[in-house]
């Protein structure tokens, strides 16, 4: 088993981002989008001996300006809609304009899938450092599934904009308001476009950020690079670093097998669906629904896991992530759910993002009991 | 026949106003939506004594900021979903920010409809004066069918507010773009939002809008009462007064019967459909078809009347307008036929705002020439 340790002061090198991004495709829960586009914008980007510097919420000022970020839209059409690579400054210059102030740090709004990465192009072109925390402690499809909505903060002014320059500010009156203005107008804007929202204090941000996330995705994508690396088997190493993780303690594999099935459509901005996955040389079938994130994995109708804990396909061999847009008939895939950061599991925010929230009928079970683990 | 005389310098008074409304509905061609609810508005606001006041264009000072304004959306929804009569001012002031100077003067961003008086409304709100003139001559179902976006002049920033306080800021790269956001955003809004767009200095007025309109149609609802009032047929005044107007010269009677067939869906922020009028003891039938507005009339498949020309339903005793979204089975009707404002006839307009623009087969021949009118 390999140990990683990630230092505390940090500056980013191309080599860590490149873990980050497989951390961060692992913490999507299949969704947030592929990190594989953002990952070329940022090599693109950065030189052998630039970096990005991540800062611990608590060095922040309480006055500090700290903006969260990332894109908005069905992940199957960012797979194919390339980004200009000019929409997240834009965005960042027209809240500061409307705010009367700079930004001092931007975070991810979500951990999980390309959206870890997007904070951190940002935090790159406007040379700010990067904050090691998120609002979801994973993916989600909407934008009001976020501990900062949980916690009574604004979202609002938000922007939006896209590749062509177009840009739209949402003032809304309400959290929910700004989700479905933002939606719709992100599929006017092409189906994807970049969103800064709920502009933070450094206060709230302690206060209500899930802290070190940026830190557990890193050390779950070296963790998983190490152990194929060192002896071929990713996955002891995944569940150490997992086990080891300020956010997600407890995770297992909950089915091996072959995707047999898949459904998929786009619709009204998400992608929705549904796989099957075969065990193999037998009759057992474990079936997963998603809409851009895994919500509920069963196996023969039996619930193993629920939104918010995390779901993620990944390849049996390397334990590199399958976010849902990339499923495919025929592959090798290992089922792993991993337990949602504790401040997801609190009542208030199963309410707004637990499995009722997408039209579930049954109340949230943590994934430990529904699997026996101990 | 009635003279109709509507002085140079002007302070609209209520019973003014309600004439207005009614040219208005007249000059929807089937769209802009019913102004009754707009002229309800209108009453409760306006005192027995209080005016608005109607400005020539050439009063205007080159530098002047002139704001037009309407509602986007479904007509089928604005008449159902009321106002709360907050969205236009709060557009006006969000847009006054953005542009760091205060307005000078509103115009309706098109005659036709509600949107005629919603000009009104935001002039009395605001303490501003109407100009005489609008964008469209008429209604047109999308914004950027209007004159300033045919002369080259930029749709941004636009802000749609709606009833509940919500302020979407559009800085669109396009003006297409506009109105795909903007329409897309309505929806989400609730089908139906204020949108203060196309910000024009006084001399782009002057140089670009449909002058006299406002005065046209407060000539074509007077008209329309007088002729009633004196002897029972509001029909040869109406013509009168068209004929007298500053844009709308040729006109006639297009068909007279009863509406035996009428469909009609909201779909994608549009009211789409199709009526049917037979003519009495007879089997001829016109059939209009309309997007918001009135489209295109053809009588036994052959072609009476064409988009930009007005093609507008009346009651067959009152002459009142029956706007698309008031058809019904059994109504007794004429079918009014008017040449639109020659701006909207040249090639560049009718590339926007023609038959082939609405995805009709035909390109657009004018209403005299198709109804042989000498």
């Amino acid at each position: 088993m390999t140990s990683v340790v990630i230092p505390k002061a940090r500056e980013l090198t191309l080599p860590d981002l490149k873990d980050l991004a497989r951390g961060c495709a692992f913490l999507g829960s299949g969704g947030g989008g592929d990190p594989h586009t953002a990952m070329m914008e940022l090599e693109a980007l950065i030189g052998p001996d630039s970096t990005v510097q991540l800062i611990d919420a608590g060095a922040l000022g309480d006055r500090d300006l700290v903006v969260p970020c990332g894109w908005i839209g069905a992940p199957t059409v960012s797979a194919e809609k390339l980004p200009s690579g000019e929409e997240a400054l834009l965005g960042l210059r027209r809240l500061e304009t409307l705010l009367g102030r700079d930004a001092d740090a931007v975070i991810p709004v979500e951990i999980g899938g390309s959206n870890g990465l997007a904070a951190v192009l940002l935090a790159l072109r406007a040379g700010l450092p990067l904050v090691d925390c998120d609002g979801m402690g994973r993916a989600f499809p909407e934008s009001q599934m976020v501990i900062f909505n949980i916690r009574g903060l604004r979202a609002c002014p938000a922007v939006l904009t896209d590749d062509k320059g177009n840009c739209v500010v949402i003032e809304a009156v309400d959290n929910v308001g700004e989700e479905r203005i933002a939606r719709s107008a992100s599929v006017a804007l092409g189906g994807t476009c970049h969103l800064v929202e709920y502009p933070l204090s450094g206060r709230q941000v302690n206060e209500t950020a899930l802290c070190g996330t940026v830190t557990d995705a890193l050390a779950i994508g070296r963790a998983i690079r190490l152990g194929r690396e060192a002896h071929g088997d990713p996955f002891a190493a995944l569940f150490a670093a997992l086990k080891a993780s300020q956010q997600f303690s407890r995770a297992g594999v909950l089915f091996d097998g072959k995707i047999v099935d898949i459904r998929r459509e786009t619709k009204d901005g998400f992608s929705l669906g549904c796989a099957v996955i075969e065990a193999f040389g037998g009759a057992e079938r474990l079936e997963v629904e998603f809409k851009n994130e895994n919500l509920v994995a069963r196996v023969g109708g039996e619930i193993r896991a629920l939104v918010p804990d995390l779901i993620t396909i990944v390849d049996r061999e390397t334990a590199e992530t399958i976010v849902t847009e990339r499923l495919r008939y025929g592959q090798r895939v290992k089922v792993i759910g991993a337990s949602a950061p504790a401040a997801l599991c609190e009542p208030a925010s199963l309410a707004v993002l637990g499995p009722q929230a997408f039209g579930l009928k049954t109340a949230y079970r943590g994934i430990a009991e529904l699997n026996g683990w101990k």
